[in-house]
């Protein structure tokens, strides 16, 4: 078992957001733990207690095999949709075959909900820096990943951590792609301040702060996407234990009224 | 005129998420530069030249008197949507007062594009934390705020420096409320990745990211809601000049599938 965090939540003195770099190209099968906890101890000296590891989905998919050699012949439901987005169809049958459902099609535009609950672009599946691969699909269980992740690096480096596994997703409303949290191990992924009081005596009421994915975003500002930086720590944020989980970041589809 | 930053974009070493603390209650019409001024120079010792600034919308709505002392007289619109959400009729009002269009309303839900292009709740009018007042309005121009702050920042600490304002807002499908950046000034709100190469020689596609953003969320993990830490500085971060503001975060209504 991972040591127990001993976390402190005291008014926060500053976080530092700090890139592990020195990963090598993450084959089929890697033991990504182990070349994570080499990188960390060559980027940031090691991990100390409390600190959080940002990983990005890309390198735990290659890890766990995720890599797609090439596209599955479509059904009559890709070809209709490729038509609509203008997408090939054997790539839209891969698509559906990581989807739950289909929630907008236009052209150039496949938005779904895949089978693990990320409402996202094309499922999440990615084509760009995948190795030899064709196409790279998400972990199949991003907080199984990060809970594996978790205590390989607790053990390593003898101190309480949690993992966060990270992807960039776009959003309505606004431009521009934020890296969020799919896979969370160890602490809460929302900061819930319902009840408590401000400084003028008045309850705070819909403050629920999803920190699992602004710690995502934070870490996203180092990895770069060129130099191969596949991981984060964040040292100094004070965490909530938690084993929830990414499960509280997805909202009930029955209240989520943009569907 | 500010100095121009000297931003070198060379691989980040690490990024420094800095709480500024001692700002004391912001009445309306206060000088808010100067109350970040004295309060930066005590949290962090100063600003260093690319450093940057977000400010909570909050105080900067207070400095800029968006102070509210009551409800308007409800309209027929404000009393159908208020039997709808179940909300005061009065609120309704004040926030069709501060929206372009309503998108969805529901019991407990009210989510509308604002006079200022944002889609969120209740036009991002705030009921706690507000002083004296009932409720306080967004800034009537958050970029020309955060250009104001920056102007005086810069110049105080004779250091190029970018200046964002935040608020949090939720989402659809995903749950709780994270930063995201209103207005912008100084630095590019999107990094764009676009054609430039992976290390395989494919071209990277559908990279624009929306730093802004993610330095917004970075920011709030340190925002304490309760311990008045209204700004952050981030120190660390590479962005690129930029006069654009935060117009690059408002997704074209013609190309949202969700609205």
């Amino acid at each position: 078992m991972a040591p127990e965090p001993k976390v402190v939540l005291t008014p926060v003195a500053g976080i530092a957001v700090l890139p592990v770099g020195g990963v090598p190209e993450v084959d089929a099968g890697a033991d990504l733990a182990s070349l994570l906890c080499a990188a960390i101890e060559v980027s940031t000296g090691g991990l100390v207690d409390g600190d959080i590891v940002v990983v990005a989905s890309k390198v735990v998919s290659k890890a766990e095999a995720m890599q797609v050699a090439e596209n599955p012949e479509p059904g009559d439901e890709a070809r209709r949709l490729a038509a609509i987005t203008g997408f090939d169809a054997g790539e839209v049958e891969l698509i559906l075959m990581q989807s739950h459902t289909v929630l907008r099609s236009a052209p150039g535009v496949l938005v779904v909900e895949t089978v693990h609950g990320f409402v996202c672009a094309n499922a999440g599946i990615d084509r760009s820096n995948t190795g030899d691969a064709m196409a790279l699909l998400l972990p199949v269980d991003s907080d199984a990943s990060a809970a594996r992740l978790r205590d390989r690096l607790a053990r390593h480096f003898g101190v309480g951590v949690a993992v966060v596994v990270s992807d960039t997703f776009g959003r309505p409303f606004r431009y521009g792609l934020v890296n969020v949290a799919l896979g969370v191990s160890g602490m809460a992924a929302i900061h819930d301040y319902r009840g408590q009081a401000d400084p003028g005596g008045r309850t705070l009421k819909g403050t629920e702060l999803a920190v699992a994915d602004e710690l995502a975003s934070a870490a996203e500002l180092v990895m770069n996407k060129l130099d191969r930086v596949p991981a984060v720590v964040i040292r100094g944020y004070g965490w909530e234990p938690s084993d929830g989980g990414s499960a509280g970041l997805l909202r009930d589809p029955a209240q989520d009224y943009f569907r």
